[in-house]
């Protein structure tokens, strides 16, 4: 069929037509350079005078005429807001207006998708930054995330964004990593329950969510950025993609690539897991957007295409639908390769049909479709900020404790350290502040984020010293953090990270470590602060778990906070006080010896001896760990029966008492261990874990259901299998701390398993 | 066939008859017993009476009756020589009245093949003790190794040692590992022509080369000894397998496995790797041993069997043919797993058939066949020492010199450091004394080991002082460094490792370390000396690279000498003084930035770039790399032509000249370069060198022969291609100081290629 006159009457544009034709007629009317125009994004900006404007950037071509380009149609347009501070109402006007404009120059009236960074909330100023997703794991509690998400989706609606680039579901492999502060945690169920409810969260608001990285980023060499993955299929099946199985049953609607290669192969350019393994296996009907230029970087990094146009066709025909930020690939490199017969035309063909599918499903293809502005917006309402006290408060995880904590009413409190009193500490790399702090240092932060210090200072007499920057710092302003505390009756040394990108920061986005030792002086700092004799305790505002081991005897206490968001002070603070139960579990294990990475919990047996070797693989704080000042009574666990059918559920009963008089929070932990099996398996592995808060005086039973396919993994021949045979059913409070091992033996016959198996426990009480 | 009566003529014996038949006889007349007893090992020690009883260990059933074993025959004795110091004459009687012993006492006359570790020189006490092998590849010589081996086969064979557990051909891949020390170095061509030339050594002598440890031991996981192993197919194939192809083409008739799983699944249960690719692919006939108990941890750390018959038969059936060092599995457990019918008697036969075969070409089953012992045995005598000190002298490698090298004669030398004036530091942790140290402290050396200060005093006024153990210390040692230092023109500080195994060491099996940096306070020892103003010659002598970042602008000089043996201090005096030109070139990288590990030069670009990551990859001392007093000057490099079949030869030509009066050496390398290939292929990677005297005035013109098999990697379907297109050429003295870039493009059809392709260039003049 060849083009039709646009005089013709619209088909595409009912809304009650079948959208599989509807897209099948746009596509038949639509020339190459229509198709591609849909298959790229638009990277811009909203410039001072409310205009939107083709954002620069170091990567990016530079002679992107917008006026021009709409006429072709635009496939998506990149971070609107996430450029400079704009006010959300013009924000909101601009694009609005640009909208209008991409509908009314191309000759089939396709508006654009509007896609955002949304990881601590809507990546735009004045709107909420919540706790980053260490926090979210640590809170063990996918509903409240769930309903986070949700917030942040309405959120971005009201803006007239569609797509978010969330939620991050690398499983944490190595702590060097700079972007470990992105994920979950380091537990592939923790990260897939945590990350899918994320996801329903987003998608309930209308919000396209995008899972990231498919797969493998966090698993780069030596935990630096974009290195290259030495990974093997069962890991990669076993670790990797977990979290990616249980988000796209939860209804994620996009995924994003990862920039690494694995065993060699870039995964932007591997059909194996962009089409077989994600379309044919997973049954994924949604878009695969690229991760920012890394098409592109097929050819600049990777090696494996001889141009763009090369590094275009391979990116297409492995699977990436939509190139981003922008078109330097899908734009006239890819027309010259399908016009000259390099690309098949066909490949365009099936990116197209999915992205003009889901602008049909977002209604962007309907009759009379036009962009719509509220008359006021408020990103940072009370509601949204008591959502990112609420997370902050479930997320703040009590590591050490010698009863210096709660602090005592009348203490004096000397608080030091270089995220003591800046409003940054609390933030996570892909806040609007920080991200964009790398082009514009004097972002102001558009939201109120209170400080540790300033928090306490309504409780307490509180004196400030900063001691040291977080790198950097000289021996005065050590003494000076010195004096203040042999002036008070407790130190409280708030310590960590800065968040940034690309070397603007000690922890974020391509900003690795070499070795898990506190930033800069911070140790000197705190080997000071101990000298005095003082009981220091320690807040941790990090993006990942650091070495604690040399101190850790000496000190009072450890409250872990990681990022938690411009309401996190307030938070802290109340868990120092008492008024919060600091119920957080950790999501990272804190290693013993730090620059040994990479090194999670989630190793075999080989990997956790040190009888074999002089570095010791053990854990100063484990997976799952985290202290209640009101701990619950564990009054039982048992199993239904000791017998497990292949293909049948187990049922553990636990049953709590909290013997205090006011609330407590336990999460309660089931590990798997199986002493026996086809290959070497992580020595234990969670696969139930859920928060239970119970009342003063309250006892009661959680009942947890555990389908035999949660102990299925990868055999010798490559597929999952639930293996007979003894297994122990671990149960506690952390992956360490067991309060009961309970011994099951799976019975019947050894049974293979796919993506549709059970991959989640059923709660019950 | 059943069983024969013993009184028959006796096949086997005749060594004129087919080996197949021979072997075929003594299969059909065996008993399982008598079968299961060829295939363990027992392992014993000569007492200080010069008898030969079992040697007690941690991990070794105690309660062994070797008179009682001996009537089923034994497979192999293990470390006879090894287990404590033992005059080599009484050994070898001792050796050989237990050979007269079990000849007698089983019903075949079968003896045990004798087998000993020999990685830098024949494991025992008086036999000389050679560099270690990072020292082997440094020398870039695999004629003087093979020289080398073929004195330490000759060594073994006068005293009825069969079998030598060497070398290892694992290719480093995380420096923070203890066994890097055992490696040749990061690269699999100098591993594979280094190792090859060993085993040709070796094998020369009669003695039966082991190839260690089939694969993947040294990718353990953060470099921690034992750990699992994270990598994929297209790495194990390009990186960690080709010295293995090389080393089998070489003659080499044994194997042994590695401890370590890859993606979940054990080397020592894998048919994958020890049947199907070493066997089918392959096509060894030799005999595959188990690496000392890793049968059993099938069992006790892979958690893969359900006990040791199950481990035994997993291992069997697998490919393990020999269990090393006992008969913890292969004893009683597999024999009541055959009979009942858990393993298959077919398995045995197997095993039990090449274990006779290679039995048969010893000629250990000829009729007549009785123990020799020589009437004098010196293991260290003056050709074995002068071999020892060509190696050492040939490997030291001048990293960094600011013409303070070589020393004026007349200097007074403060020579300070932990490995200054101790015998110890010239050793890798498999030399007899430190080997066995573990277990006896007290162990006199038994060769004469000149140290560092005792070598340099011949040629200077010395003084000499501890400054600090390679660990611990304390500020009165530093002081008394720096007292020294003050007093001389030129301070020597001769740092690095204690090798030794299992916690024994800083360096060794078991001795891993989680950063780069110096053990102990040798760093700080260092800025002392520095601090003084004086200047500081670094020798190092180590058993892997460390970080000299922070202090190399500062420094004088860097030498380093690994474990240079028994003749290193020599070596080493001589180049500090001039007599000998230093020649080596690194085989392993010095990174920059040392606990951002693993890395090698063996990397991608995406692990190349540090635009991405705050952490640098690059290196400070690349792979390669090593300064002349007299560097030759390079005339002229050229190529035959551009265009390079995909099947053939390209021809590369290098002039060299040298300009001095007295003899140099250039080691040229060539390394390939291709812009774009299937997949990700590191940046550069060694594909020729050749190591290159030249007389004083003399012009000397090197002709390399590269087939294009040497540009061959593993493509996106799995199996190994040629590529055409176009690839570079780097020639030059390392792997970042390239001389000239030849630009070649490979033309002709795409060719896949096997284990039969060409592995090595070949080298006119």
């Amino acid at each position: 069929m060849t083009t039709q006159p646009t005089a013709a009457p619209e088909p595409w544009r009912d809304a009650a037509a079948d959208p599989a034709d509807r897209v099948r007629a746009l596509m038949d009317r639509m020339s190459l350079r229509e198709k591609l125009a849909q298959l790229y994004g638009v990277w811009v900006g909203i410039d001072s005078g409310g205009e939107m404007a083709p954002h620069q950037h170091d990567f990016v071509d530079a002679d992107v005429d917008l006026d021009d380009l709409v006429r072709h149609g635009i496939g998506q347009l990149t971070r609107v807001f996430g450029t400079r501070p704009v006010d959300p109402l013009v924000g909101a006007h601009s694009l609005a207006r640009r909208q209008r404009q991409i509908v009314s120059s191309n000759r089939f009236g396709i508006p654009a998708v509007v896609h955002e960074e949304c990881l601590t909330g809507l990546a735009a100023w004045q709107a909420t930054i919540y706790p980053a997703p260490l926090s979210w794991g640590a809170t063990f509690d996918p509903d409240l995330v769930r309903r986070m998400a949700a917030r942040i989706g309405r959120t971005m609606h009201t803006l007239g964004v569609h797509q978010g680039l969330a939620p991050v579901l690398d499983v944490a492999r190595d702590l060097r990593w700079g972007r470990v502060e992105e994920t979950i945690g380091e537990d592939p169920y923790l990260v897939g329950t945590i990350g899918s409810a994320y996801v329903a969260g987003l998608e309930s608001a209308g919000v396209i969510a995008t899972l990231k990285h498919f797969v493998g980023y966090s698993a780069s060499r030596a935990g630096r950025n974009l290195a290259p993955v030495s990974a093997g299929p069962r890991e990669i099946a076993d670790v990797l993609l977990p979290p990616f199985e249980l988000a796209l049953r939860a209804g994620a609607r996009s995924v994003m690539n990862t920039y690494t290669d694995i065993d060699g192969v870039p995964g932007a350019a591997d059909p194996a897991l962009l089409t077989e393994l994600l379309r044919d296996t997973y049954g994924f009907t949604g878009t695969v957007v690229s991760d920012y230029f890394s098409v592109a970087f097929l050819h600049r990094l990777h090696g494996v295409a001889a141009g763009r146009g090369d590094a275009a066709g391979q990116a297409l025909t492995a699977g990436i639908d939509v190139e981003l930020p922008t078109m330097d690939c899908y734009g006239e490199p890819l027309l010259a390769a399908v016009e000259g017969g390099a690309v098949d035309a066909a490949a365009v063909d099936r990116a197209l049909e999915r992205v003009l599918r889901q602008k049909c499903e977002l209604g962007l293809l309907d009759a009379g479709w036009a962009p719509e502005v509220p008359e006021a917006i408020d990103l940072d309402d009370a509601e949204s900020r008591a959502l990112a006290r609420e997370v902050a408060e479930k997320s703040v995880v009590l590591l050490h404790n010698d009863g210096t904590l709660p602090l005592s009413p009348g203490a004096s409190i000397a608080v030091v350290g270089p995220r003591a009193d800046t409003p940054g500490a609390m933030l996570g790399c892909y806040s609007f502040p920080l991200h964009v702090g790398v082009h514009h240092p004097d972002v102001p932060f558009g939201v109120s984020v209170p400080t540790v210090a300033e928090a306490l200072r309504s409780t307490f007499e509180v004196t400030y010293a900063l001691g040291c920057p977080v790198t950097g710092g000289d021996d005065a302003g050590i003494a000076e953090a010195v004096a203040a505390c042999e002036d008070a009756s407790v130190c409280v040394a708030v310590l960590g990270d800065r968040a940034g990108l690309f070397g603007g920061g000690t922890s974020g986005e391509g900003c690795d470590t070499s070795d898990l030792r506190l930033p800069g002086r911070q140790e000197e700092l705190l080997e000071a602060l101990l000298a005095t004799g003082k009981p220091v305790v320690v807040i941790l505002l990090s993006g990942r778990p650091y070495e604690l081991s040399r101190q850790l005897p000496r000190l009072a206490a450890v409250v872990c906070g990681f990022y938690p968001g411009e309401e996190g002070a307030g938070a802290l603070a109340d868990v120092l006080t008492g008024r919060v139960d600091p119920s957080g579990r950790l999501p990272v294990s804190f290693p013993r010896a730090g620059a040994s990475q990479p090194s999670t919990y989630l190793s075999a047996p080989l990997g956790r001896r040190s009888e074999v070797s002089t570095v010791d693989p053990t854990a100063l704080f484990p997976f799952g760990h985290g202290l209640s000042y009101r701990p619950a009574t564990w009054v039982d666990v048992s199993a239904t029966g000791s017998l497990w059918p292949t293909d049948g559920v187990c049922r553990v009963r636990v049953t709590l008492r909290n013997d205090h008089d006011r609330a407590t929070t336990e999460v309660v932990q089931v590990y798997l261990h199986d002493p026996v099996a086809e290959v070497a398996r992580p020595e234990r592995q969670l696969i139930a874990a859920r928060r239970v808060v119970l009342a003063p005086g309250e006892t009661s039973v959680l009942d947890i259901g555990l389908h035999a396919d949660l102990t299925s993994y990868t055999g010798r021949a490559g597929g999952r299998v639930v293996d007979p045979g003894d297994v122990e059913l671990r149960v506690g409070t952390s992956s360490e701390a067991i309060v009961t091992t309970l011994h099951c033996t799976l019975t019947g016959p050894r049974r293979s398993v796919g993506f549709d198996r059970v991959l989640a426990p059923e709660f019950g009480a």
